[in-house]
């Protein structure tokens, strides 16, 4: 596949991916190359890379503990530590090998570390491939607050190798799919119900290509997510405060990323109807598509009262309002919409009746 | 004075600084403004900025420790999880009012809150003046390490209140006043020479004035460090290892950055003439300028063999090579010079026997 231009990189899939890579190392003349990785990708992922990469640089490996958990502030502090004893310096470079939590994590380790050393993104997983291999977003959680704290700072390359996705499970690959069906809601309808009628992950490269190019399309347009940009968070204003409150308690069920956006997708496809006139049947079609595929969330009034008491630090706010992506239809979304209070638990009445 | 403009910015002097941010309060419709002081800028700073400050905007104030031992990924944190309770979004500002503890960490820390808020500095001691207000280094040390963590990225504008001088003892001042005999050596032999004769702190508006000038037009001319901006770490490669060494431990006495790099800079004075052409007659005038003024600090066997031990984590460094910044003359800097190891024992001993 034809590897994609950004404004300042490219994505590189498959062969045209290594290729890509060993040619940069060759010459690029880093000082030293160090990879990031879990120990999930260390195991399945990182002898496969090893194995195509053709250099004379030597690399050193960091490993950090799999999970979001581990996104945070003391994961990096130890990764500094860990690059400062192994003597990196400005010419140093990261490869961060890995699904969102790594690709993250370890983009704003190098984008701080000695004011910014140059990183490239090798996404194992299938969400990271389709959503984290564009844009330029790093960071990590503070707390239960997810990416609070991050900078914007774009790799070097990113290479999309899709046999890494033979390293995860239906659960996780359903995760990523997730953000593909988003892509669709937000931009293209063609392409939402092509995936739909998808039930396998076989033969996935060219939709992870579409799904790459409607990303871009959107990131080239509006790269500090002034107006346009922010209908990639539609599903996940709800989605994000879901994903935080399930990730607080040891006691509650760990939601992935994906299952966690698509309850909020099909509760903001109920707001999406209340207020940006979506159609009851594109509704329908929006829930009936989540449920078949995610498992559906419980959700207590307690849960409920303090997801919405999480959307108060919600990025997209500004001057005390939460603002929502909403859609008009399938493939139109709207920015900026407010929602009345009321309307949010009538969203989660709707949602638990389905 | 009239303000000073940056590539992206400009510094306000005086009457003029709080003109100016008056005017931007007015017009840039920020949600919420946060000042970031320590215990001393609290007391002694803030009833004096606050009183100047004509807006409708609430203010938040939050403080941090006093003392380059909190400049740390810790006390940034504690910042962040501050500024998130207080519920700081994009659309907020942070000032930070202080020396360059909190200039440098309270803009690491609004370059990476949310993927990065504006901010505006307003340096309350000479250092910061001089130095810390052009440039857009932030960051914070990594245990012993300074600076290692941190990002480029501008205020928003930099005011220079020189009432503030004020509030600093006479050791403050001469801290600063090392940076501003650095700029002097690096770039002009004149303002050298105006800076030696001074004898006492009163009426600096001018001369400070002419610091940020120099500074501003080396960074203007390589704003990324590639190549000329590197003069500025003049005395730095050995005067930072130096403050680091002394920061380590309780038992030695803690040396101010000036101190530091008034040390580093004879000692790099030495290796200019060693090195680079220096002569004799300008290595005795940068000696005797800088003990004139700076008391000069003892360094044991051990102290030495663990500074040099430090010299490996400088940012300058780049494919194992530790590069300094040298002096053909006084004026005449060079950039990328190697020092074979034997000179810096000897440079140690001809500090010690003078």
């Amino acid at each position: 596949m034809v590897s994609i231009r950004t404004a300042t990189y490219e994505v590189h899939f498959n062969a045209g991916g290594f290729e890509a890579i060993n040619k940069h190392l060759k010459d690029a003349r880093y000082s030293k190359v160090f990879i990031l990785v879990d120990g999930n990708t260390r195991q399945h992922c990182l002898p496969v890379f090893m194995a195509n990469i053709k250099t004379d640089h030597y690399f050193e490996i960091i490993e950090i503990a799999a999970g979001e958990l581990h996104k945070n502030i003391s994961t990096c502090t130890r990764v500094w530590e860990r690059m400062s004893e192994l003597n990196a310096d400005r010419k140093s470079l990261l490869i961060n090998l890995g699904g969102g939590v790594v690709t993250d994590l370890g983009g704003f380790v190098a984008s701080a570390f000695k004011r910014g050393i140059a990183f490239i993104n090798v996404p194992t997983s299938l969400l990271s491939m389709v959503d984290a291999s564009i844009g330029g977003k790093t960071g990590v959680d503070l707390g239960k607050l997810k990416n609070q704290v991050g900078v914007i700072n774009q790799p070097r390359m990113v290479l999309v190798i899709t046999e890494f996705l033979k390293t995860l499970d239906r659960r996780q690959l359903n995760s990523g799919f997730a953000e593909m069906l988003k892509h669709g809601l937000i931009r293209d309808e063609d392409y939402w119900n092509a995936l739909k009628k998808r039930t396998d992950f076989d033969g996935m490269d060219r939709l992870i290509y579409d799904s790459v190019i409607i990303k871009n399309q959107v990131v080239l347009k509006d790269p500090t997510e002034e107006h346009l940009r922010k209908i990639l968070n539609f599903g996940h204003t709800l989605g994000h405060a879901i994903e935080s409150h399930f990730l607080e308690s040891d006691a509650r069920p760990v939601l992935l990323h994906g299952e966690a956006i698509a309850s909020g997708m099909i509760l903001e496809a109920y707001l999406s109807h209340k207020i940006a006139g979506l159609d009851k049947q594109a509704l329908a079609d929006i829930t009936n598509t989540f449920l078949e595929r995610y498992q559906k969330v419980e959700f207590s009034p307690e849960d409920i009262t303090h997801i919405l008491s999480l959307l108060k630090y919600d990025k997209k706010n500004t001057h005390g309002n939460v603002n929502f992506v909403l859609l008009n239809a399938i493939g139109d979304p709207k920015i900026d919409c407010q929602v009345p209070d009321e309307f949010y638990e009538e969203a989660f009445v709707y949602y638990k009746e389905q």
